[in-house]
């Protein structure tokens, strides 16, 4: 099911920014027996992402119907909204004034294993790097292809592996193709800085907050991979899949520890 | 006008890859009296950059074929040809197999005014900086957040200044938002390194080549902005526009030179 602008449509003009330039941000939530889970914080980040970006940011009433209309009464879905700076003219100048489209997709929840999060995934390392700019760092934006580079360089459907982390220009650990990264050393939980490149996640946002509510220390760093070698725990999460244990990575291994269980157990699948 | 896929659209469908990731590649190229300037070298160049991306390339006798059809026999247009990995799922992974899709766009050749290639153009220097990705460096892809950002950054309509240059993360100048750039110093033509980012223009190509067939030479180099201070001439340039003289660029300023003059001579507005 898709909606453009509110309407029951399967396509969006070919003079879309979104297309042309990547022009826009998007954002993808899971809804579960009705709810749609941090909805929220989702919008939230859908328009700090307009901001940045300097798209006039469609109201939170119209997105929050978007999201009721295109479930269409299903209760458990995944649900993206992506929002572009609309239809332009040749060049990169943006129109003048600008229209932004809203789309709004439904898909099925994912059939990751439950495995996944009760036993651990194992992760690779890509070898595509995330570049570094600091003006788009943090927003989900529609220029996406260093992700798609990197799941690109193993079988999609090798479900042993379902996701790699990525390094950005200067080597550092930054994050997954779709989630977020945290790891813990002697009981301090340590999360990748993210002002140089790299997505703010929902998730991320949702267990930094339950961290510090529940008067734990959580560092925001840069992160090199030399530290896979020293920590004794590790977790990447998104908001669709909650927190996936890493048990392998690399050359390396883990076991789910106390940290990750208690996390899991405090943030769930839904708010 | 519009094709898609060939067929005459004004839309398509909202689950493109190129909407979704920037998943794709594409050109601009100027119809002149009837000849398609350079389609060699822009077809060319979409051919490598779908290999880059690993984007089966439409046949090369598709392509043509979309650009005359887009054309409709009108003589003088600017022809944009996108190719996408075309529809897929949710998620980064590529759909198996690829259908990739194309896009032909006809607009009006644009209306600068014939002063910029004569008296030559002032340029600002952006602020927004181009990040470093080997991956993606060189090929026409569609994501194109930085230019957006660079030319949202003054006055679209501002027409004493036309294009900005734009430095990438390490500090070096790499081209205009939409030209590539070239410079000369006592006789010696010098463009910036691609390998990093930047786009390789098909002006690019066809100047390199005319250059080296007059047997001179050109080295492509790093160059850095205190290079603007020692040039004697600078020019912009894109195969749309053939090659603007630049005349003043941030405190600097210059005049057209005998080589500029020279290669706008040798290469015209079309092959």
């Amino acid at each position: 099911v898709i909606l453009v602008d509110g309407k029951a449509r399967k396509s969006l003009p070919a003079t879309d920014r979104g297309l042309h330039y990547g022009d826009g941000v998007f954002t993808t939530l899971a809804v579960r027996d009705g709810k749609a889970c941090w909805l929220d914080a989702h919008l939230e980040r859908l328009r700090a992402g307009c901001h940045r970006l300097g798209i006039p940011a469609p109201e939170e009433v119209v997105l929050r119907r978007d999201v009721e209309a295109v479930l269409e009464g299903e209760g458990n879905a995944v649900v993206k909204l992506i929002i572009t700076r609309g239809s332009g003219g040749r060049g990169y100048a943006p129109p003048e004034p600008v229209t932004p489209r809203r789309i709004a997709l439904r898909y099925p929840l994912p059939d990751h294993p439950l495995a996944y999060a009760e036993q651990g995934v194992r992760l690779r390392i890509a070898d595509a790097r995330l570049a570094i700019n600091p003006r788009l760092a943090g927003i989900k934006h529609l220029n996406r292809l260093e992700q798609v580079l990197a799941r690109a360089e193993w079988d999609a459907s090798a479900t042993d592996i379902p996701e790699a982390l990525m390094l950005d220009a200067k080597g550092r650990l930054i994050e997954g193709t779709m989630t977020n990264l945290f790891v813990a050393a002697e009981g301090v939980l340590m999360t990748p800085d993210l002002r140089e490149c790299g997505v703010e996640g929902v998730m991320r946002r949702v267990i930094i907050d339950e961290v510090q509510a529940q008067g734990m220390a959580i560092q925001i760093q840069e992160l090199y991979p030399d530290i896979l070698a020293t920590v004794d725990e590790l977790f990447v999460a998104n908001s669709v899949n909650g927190i996936w244990p890493v048990i392998a990575c690399g050359e390396y291994r883990y076991h789910p520890g106390r940290l990750t269980r208690r996390l899991q157990q405090a943030t769930g699948l839904c708010d």
